[in-house]
């Protein structure tokens, strides 16, 4: 990464000069938007409806392996991962603020790539940098962004909310992103062996980019607008859809059947997992990072999304306080797991 | 530290029980706190005024180290270090989130600790934590802190809007934490040579306790509204007073006169810079992390501020667009230094 370039080490640069220097192409977009980057704090006009804030921490070598992940990915990933956590509520991100650390092993050039990924989420996002902060770390990367968002008090969506008998709906596809990082994890092994091995990834090519650039369900919560709809719950998958089950029916003291022949997967997802002798199903329900939105949706509102190329009905609630089966291919139904979290491994934001 | 009691490693906890564990004892002040921890994102009702947001991220072995600085003090400094950024812009700071990475060296009741310092900072400044999120780091500890705030708009300090014949004016004393730093230091490596040797920190108690236990200055804040006053602009003092300074002057595109004698310092500020035979406007000037707060006063609102025991005059705004003088105690004019952060060392909020 950069080592045979001619770089520019960020000793030069003041730490202000470097702020400015990194953001300065980044537009505004939001009215809402009245001081950015460059004071004390930044100043928003929150006037209409409800504000939103999640922040997420992400650290080289637990949350992501620059061997594999390009800086101006991690950026755009980076904001992803908290503009999911917005739109799970059924709400519009507005503002992000990113703290970034370094070590000195990060000439100039790779934190404007790392800023190039975040200027095109908020480009493709339409979502304002208000708030800058860089500084040194002693052992690499660290990331911490902020989102904030708005939406009418009456169309968020929590974690609680669901009744019995709604139907359990997940938008896209899932477990792509768990079986790219089982790619990505293999090619690096053979990488470390055989320095000269040209990866090809082409076979892999959608499940790479599920890993390596995620994009948050926007056109998901502008669909509901279209369609008229207000889940009665919402949260993003992010730890797999397992533990993202259990939280909805942990948090609206319900139950839930899952279909496993309903849950949607790409075909590179399974022959994937086929390849790596690991049950499809497994990657489906546990694999994380997919960001897509799983939600609770009204029976009244089935008409609605029956057939609707980005959603999929995938089980139904139940009064069954927190029991959670998955009715299998053969039709037995069994405890659902989740293996998401189990373990004080990573993290999960607020 | 922790290493000769019973402790309880962090794996013995799910993520989201310790989250619940750590945070449980948090009281909510704010009736804009519409829905704190526990789902994809807070939900804040801000529908008065504008909105503030600032964010740091602190890392272990770059900005704290806990060979010397206690959990809980750290756990406090943190919140403190963000809420003075709030006042800075002369609002009041209503919620915060956390983030915190921690190695597996740290057990459970390491992050009680260092909550309990939130947990007390919150409850002394009235602000409610509403995000929190744990993970792993591989080395250290790691902690974010996101603060927001409100104000009316018409009361909001910029760096900008300084006029000329402006007079300088800041909050306590100045120096105090940096000479404790030099005080910390020094003990720590008379421990390396010497475990066994007890430090007597008495004769430094004012200087340690700016270091380990800053105040942000709420009740400045508070001492404005009472007098009616509101600066035309307004700067935390986080890196040294000269760095601020010159930021003022930059943002407002005037010059200044500040008087050396003028400089507030405790006595033992001054006696510790003898001792380590240091000149006391060293520190003063460029020794960072006081967290007072720095302003232009109008003139004519000099009368409701003189001798006040919070507020010291230091010297008057120019028209000279950024040209920064010391007006030495021999009456000798000399070009200020911000030696605070020329180079890329630490960070700093926006």
């Amino acid at each position: 990464m950069f080592e045979n370039k001619n770089t520019t080490p960020l000793s030069e640069l003041g730490e202000f000069g470097l702020i400015d220097h990194l953001t300065k192409t980044f537009p505004v977009f939001h009215p809402s938007t009245y001081k950015g980057i460059g004071d004390d704090a930044a100043v928003m006009n929150f006037t209409d409806g409800q504000t939103l804030v999640t922040t997420d921490l992400l650290i080289e070598g637990i949350h992501f392996d620059l061997s594999y992940m390009p800086l101006k990915h991690l950026g755009y990933k980076s904001v992803m991962v908290n503009l999911s956590d917005i739109y799970a509520m059924n709400a519009h991100p507005t503002q992000i603020t990113t703290s970034i650390a370094v070590s000195n092993r990060f000439p100039l050039e790779a934190l404007e790539e790392l800023y190039s990924g975040i200027d095109l989420a908020c480009k493709n996002y339409k979502v304002d940098l208000v708030g800058g902060d860089t500084s040194s770390s002693k052992t690499g990367l660290i990331i911490s962004i902020t989102a904030m968002g708005q939406a009418q008090k009456e169309k968020i969506t929590y974690r609680y909310g669901v009744k019995p008998n709604d139907l359990l709906v997940v938008s896209g596809d899932l477990g792509g992103a768990f079986m790219g990082l089982q790619v990505l994890e293999r090619e690096k092994e053979v990488f470390k062996v055989n320095p000269n091995n040209q990866p090809d990834l082409a076979l892999y090519s959608y499940c790479v980019e599920r890993q390596l650039k995620p994009e948050a369900r926007k056109d998901i919560i502008e669909l509901f607008e279209e369609l008229e709809i207000i889940p009665n719950a919402m949260i993003d998958v992010s730890d797999g859809l397992s533990s993202e089950i259990f939280h909805l029916c942990k948090d609206s003291q319900v139950g839930c059947h899952v279909y496993e022949e309903k849950l949607p997967a790409d075909p590179q997802t399974s022959s994937t997992a086929e390849e790596f002798k690991m049950n499809s199903s497994t990657a489906l329900l546990n694999g994380g990072e997919d960001y897509e939105l799983l939600m609770a949706i009204k029976t009244e509102d089935y008409e609605k999304i029956k057939g609707h190329p980005l959603l999929t009905t995938i089980g139904h609630f139940t009064e069954q306080k927190e029991v959670c089966n998955l009715i299998t291919g053969l039709g037995q139904s069994i405890p659902l797991e989740a293996q998401g979290w189990k373990n004080f491994k990573s993290g999960a934001s607020t």
